[in-house]
């Protein structure tokens, strides 16, 4: 049984929650790019699937420096957050209202992630493994992008109607 | 089938979700503070339970605003993010390492419902509802300030020593 008995032992369980979660989400966000109606936020969900592979790809790298492996944890809190964007895809409504609908669940992924890895950076320096702290802060940063991102897609900008005003138009 | 055709409409569900989620958190957290060594740790626990029942409340008083129901939506999201925070409750382990993991776990709550009343609250001034957009504003900045406050009993302050520095000074 996995024993938490010094910080790089959290490290590494928090490591691999994360890995699961991002190996989720691999699976997910096509899906979430798909359903969406809306072509910027169809291209912001793909654009983040790239960022999402490359994520993967970091912690893989940080398992080797560690020499650990990255399975064996699944992350029920990613598994739960997946369910609620699915149910979205599966609920009948107005195209603008559903693309509302999914930022909202993605940027519960996005805050679900910001978190994680935040505490795993802290982790990092704190344990002074520098150059997995620099990697875990790059892909923290893109989390938090991808985030302001989806409000922007929300809310509009100065040029723009946001996806949340079309569908205020919609009335029920 | 419930419909998604106006922007209230996802309103109306996203505070079913919130509403859900702060009522399993209502019956979590007394869990988490009776698991956690440090009292600064325990007394923030205890704290959030108190300011936890109070968003229920507030939750309450824009359904009634509203004439809607509150329930009727399983918060998924919220029940993986506390299985998550008890399967560390679970673990064997150091005491002060197992601290650090409920922080974890509760910071992962905490961005969840930072994400949630940030769209809410978005959600609200979009739809002219300014008491809603007030009140939700308060609860936000409430889990923000929790957020916070999880942060500098992690990393400790100008003259305390963090639980993640406790935690460090354990080998495994």
């Amino acid at each position: 049984m996995e024993r938490l008995n010094s910080l790089q032992d959290l490290f590494v369980h928090e490591l691999r929650d994360l890995y699961d979660a991002e190996t989720q989400l691999v699976s997910a966000l096509p899906k979430m790019a798909n359903a969406a109606t809306h072509t910027e936020l169809r291209q912001a969900f793909q654009m983040h699937l790239d960022q999402t592979r490359n994520h993967v790809d970091r912690l893989e790298r940080i398992f080797n420096q560690l020499g650990q492996s990255p399975t064996g944890k699944k992350c029920e809190a990613m598994q739960g957050l997946i369910k609620e964007g699915e149910s979205v895809l599966q609920m009948q409504g107005d195209a603008a209202v559903k693309d509302a609908a999914l930022i909202g669940a993605a940027q519960k992924v996005e805050h679900y992630e910001i978190a994680s890895y935040g505490t795993v950076r802290t982790f990092a320096d704190q344990l002074g493994f520098d150059d997995a702290a620099d990697i875990l802060q790059d892909t923290l940063d893109e989390e938090g992008e991808t985030d302001e991102k989806l409000t922007d897609i929300a809310t509009g900008g100065l040029f723009s109607e946001g996806i949340n005003e079309e569908a205020m138009a919609r009335r029920s």
